[in-house]
């Protein structure tokens, strides 16, 4: 549901918000991935950070809309995995925006590029996402 | 200046954040062009929401790091423009992302596209945009 | 749920965002008591805006913590309103912030203070909270 | 100076976001006291959480408003640090909130009371604060 600070000048949800919904969506998931995420960052030697995002947006959002919000793995590949994401409106279906985000693996702390874990991959085969 | 609270659990600066920046640019041109921003959205009857929004990711910002952000026009359309930023290193030049945003104009509050008005475009070129 | 980028620096919930948390609960009761909140913000000539924030942190929150947030108007004054909130993690039940927020009713666009509508005290009164 | 993402629904910046601009100013002295942030994150075995802060708001912030933001110790005790905040209009010296943030020394990572370091007490002496 869009909050009330999450409103702009221009009386509608601030663009950037929206990666923000759909990087929330993608948190609930790597949880299901890796487990408690505290743990996670405090104690794995790699990450996926983004190296690329996009987002079109169809129709702005207002304060009170409930957004549904759909993702999907668009490309597992050997060192990067990208996510698509849909968000329709929960009440009337319409598009509100289409996201697209691109995660590269990396060590940690390093940041060097490294191939994606196995638990990355037989966990979305596990959840039936690829 | 990459702000504490800027910082996500992976330590590094959260990926749409870097969209506020190159707003927050943006925000310093719309002023050039169109006077008081605060004024604008009380009175006009137009206004230019994101329709696409895109980054590349070079490497991670952190804590206290400056960035340079250099903006130009893209593409100034009919009835929409694109900016172009790009985010640097202050101290040592180094790439750090590439942005592009898209706004088209629209009639407020129908938010109905319309052409961009002529203020828009005289005022970049006054500025040695375009 | 504690969100991957509310998460500052030093590694746990940037301070200010607990008062985020506490404004999404009021913003759930005032949508009790006025119905639509877009509707109430762009119609309405009077508002509640914040005038006093306190808060007391008891334990600093991670990424995944689940809070509980209860939420008490602790006065209701003739022309102001405040709202004690109690956060405690939802699996232990320990204590991790207390918050109050008072409001002043004023007029909108005007923001001078006026009397508090009927329809809050009503409201409150009708949900059993005061 | 105030930005277009900061406003809230109410058209005005959210009340939150005053701490934020207040701890923006604590970053910039705790730079003058510890040197790099980022460096001292990583390596301090100590840290200065928010166990209280509180806000009181004069009048409310518009979109492009400029803010000025005085910052003293208001006490400086074995475990802990006030920092009092005073925020004014750059333009016209209006009043606008002033801020009370209470920092406890704590080890890090344990979150245990500890005194405060001689850096911080001797830094402010060297300031000219204390």
């Amino acid at each position: 549901m869009v909050r009330f600070h999450e409103i702009d000048r221009a009386g509608i949800v601030y663009f950037a918000t929206i990666f923000q919904y759909c990087h929330e969506a993608y948190e609930d998931l790597l949880a299901e991935l890796v487990g408690n995420l505290e743990e996670f960052f405090r104690t794995k030697d790699w990450g996926l950070p983004l190296v690329h995002a996009e987002a079109d947006y169809a129709q702005p959002l207002r304060l009170g809309d409930r957004v549904r919000i759909a993702l999907r793995p668009a490309r597992v590949g050997g060192k990067s995995v990208t996510y698509e994401y849909t968000l329709t409106d929960e009440a009337t279906g319409a598009a509100r925006a289409t996201v697209r985000l691109v995660h590269a693996c990396v060590t940690v702390p390093g940041f060097a590029s490294r191939p994606l874990p196995d638990e990355v991959r037989a966990g979305l085969a596990r959840l039936g996402l690829v």
